[in-house]
């Protein structure tokens, strides 16, 4: 399927909420950062030798003997999507946020299934990534290393004996690994226990980030934490590292919701039903708001509050109520008002069939 | 039915919502003040001359030769009701707050459907008040004059040719009548109109009051307007003006309403379903924001937003959701919170056959 296929709907792999631990965990990611040899990193490339390098990665990634290690992985120029299309992808999770503004001698590959994004020209000339649903790091892993290993094939990367992968921003030079789960941690919200914790995870050389990462605020209590050290660290280190700590986050997270639920369950269960309550029912609903409002229904089918409403909706919706998408659907652009309108009704729609209890 | 039967129902005719203009006149009361010639007001006798007052007004009550005026009105005392009893019958409007407190050696009759009450030592000798649902005042007075008047065939009352009828307190003197309405007044509200109105009204010699009289809370945008002049004006004069403020009044929420539902018609429609849905969902609900609640909620079925409550209904939580009648229902005493749980759960048992729309 052509990218832009994949930006008229909301229902990329991670969003299955099929892994382990998926009602905590809501996704893994895996991504490295790969340069070709003698090549100028991206910034410094005129559009004309930027060609090239898509070029030469395209024939490495259709290249017949590394197929079964690559898959099926067919390229699009960003120029050929539309603003609203490259944004929807920065919505999913597929492409960065570097390639929403900087779109010209620009390229990415997604899977069909959109576990898989290969991206050419971002900060460096290959970024590769696997998402999946779940505590799944090392089956991420297992997939993007075997994709670079295919790459590797016919690609000749820049790399030192002392430093590893060399990559554009010296914070990825080393294994160019940047490893990072997004984490639901609303119990530690409530219980005002997350200053604590994110204290003692930055201590740990570890990143915590909101949704959309760097910079962008946590909506709807949805934490990225991720890897800082690229460096002086295998790549098993750093995975059984991140997945050590997020094992011990969800451990809290648990712990702070079963507390939660037997100390204050009155407390929690009219949270739960109001969110719902509002999300059934308002007419005009913020992007705020309504983050604010999935993540405390989030918390009730977790607890079992609520029913007729899988997981797998909350993860689509964290994407369908964006703007890009919402206006996509619409087919035409929308003041903030009707954004906020739109949105109310997608969300009415989509909980038709949800109810409180069992 | 003894009054005590009183206090496990709600449904006075006050409720019915079936007199005119009635989604936002709830209703329309009339008391007028008596007291008995050569006797001393109520606060000046002692307990035993308080009983020969009551025996004297039970056997008017019960006279053969005024029954058709005065119907079947069964008096009991006021210490043989509970504090929760009474607490009941105030929230009701049934009696007033003054015999809340003070019920040694005072009485009252209520009439079957709840819209007479004749209460007896309250802050004179005799009170009789007639509250029906709607704009109704000069119905209500016709009720009240007759009772008056076949009382008067064996009492004789403290009147005065120069002042009238004479009054424990000098602000009931000369007719002794009191004339008010309930409105509901959300439109005015919400356009911030609410201050220039009741200071319009102030000027006419009326006065504005919460939804429980002198010194409470204007809980739900409901407000009682009720004239201050007894004295110099003649009983249909005071009922007329205040008709005629009413329907002014009525005028002008009418048109602020339709003013919003034109001009900011998403905001009002989202406001109210918003309301409906924290109303069908919420497991604690406190008392003031459920008036608020149920105010947008009211506000929704007029502008038929909402369909499947009725207004009667809305009445009748006025009374069923506030402390004491949930606590008479749970039979057993409750704190803060039990009581907004238990609130939360009678509405929403009551709102099962509400819906969005039409």
């Amino acid at each position: 399927m052509p990218i832009n296929g994949k930006t008229s709907s909301a229902n990329s792999r991670w969003m299955n909420s099929d892994g382990p631990d998926a009602g905590i965990v809501i996704s893994s990611r895996i991504r490295i950062a790969r340069n070709l040899a003698g090549v100028p990193f991206p910034h410094l490339l005129e559009p004309e030798k930027s060609m090239e390098v898509i070029n030469e990665i395209k024939k490495a990634l259709e290249n017949k003997e590394a197929a079964d290690l690559i898959g099926n992985m067919e390229l699009t120029l960003m120029n050929d999507l539309s603003l609203l299309e490259r944004q929807i992808l920065v919505d999913k999770h597929l492409i960065s946020l570097e390639l929403l503004n900087n779109f010209q001698s620009r390229a990415a590959a997604i899977r069909d299934d959109e576990a898989v994004t290969v991206m050419i020209n971002e900060e460096d000339h290959l970024r590769i990534q696997c998402l999946f649903s779940g505590l799944r790091l090392k089956e991420a892993w297992a997939v993007v290393n075997n994709i670079d290993d295919g790459l590797e094939r016919t690609l000749d990367y820049a790399f030192s004996e002392k430093l590893g992968y060399l990559t554009s921003c010296p914070t990825n030079t080393g294994t160019g690994l940047r490893a990072s789960v997004m984490l639901h941690l609303t119990g530690l919200k409530i219980t005002n226990q997350l200053g604590g914790v994110f204290n003692a995870i930055s201590k740990l050389g570890l990143t915590v980030r909101g949704l959309y990462g760097e910079g962008t605020e946590a909506l709807g209590d949805l934490f990225q934490i991720s890897n800082q050290i690229t460096l002086g660290q295998s790549e098993d280190e750093i995975i059984n590292n991140l997945i050590s700590i997020t094992k011990q986050l969800l451990a809290q997270e648990q712990e702070s919701r079963q507390v939660l639920y037997r100390e204050r369950r009155e407390v929690i269960e009219d949270r739960v039903c109001r969110a719902y309550g509002i999300l059934k029912c308002a007419r005009i609903l913020a992007m705020e708001e309504t983050m604010r409002m999935l993540s405390d229904l989030r918390l009730g089918i977790e607890l079992k509050i609520i029913s007729g409403i899988q997981e797998k909706l909350i993860n689509e919706l964290i994407v369908k109520i964006r703007p890009a998408f919402l206006i996509k659907t619409a087919g035409q652009d929308m003041s903030k008002r009707k954004l906020d309108i739109a949105r109310a009704g997608l969300i009415r729609k989509e909980f038709e069939n949800g109810h409180i209890g069992h």
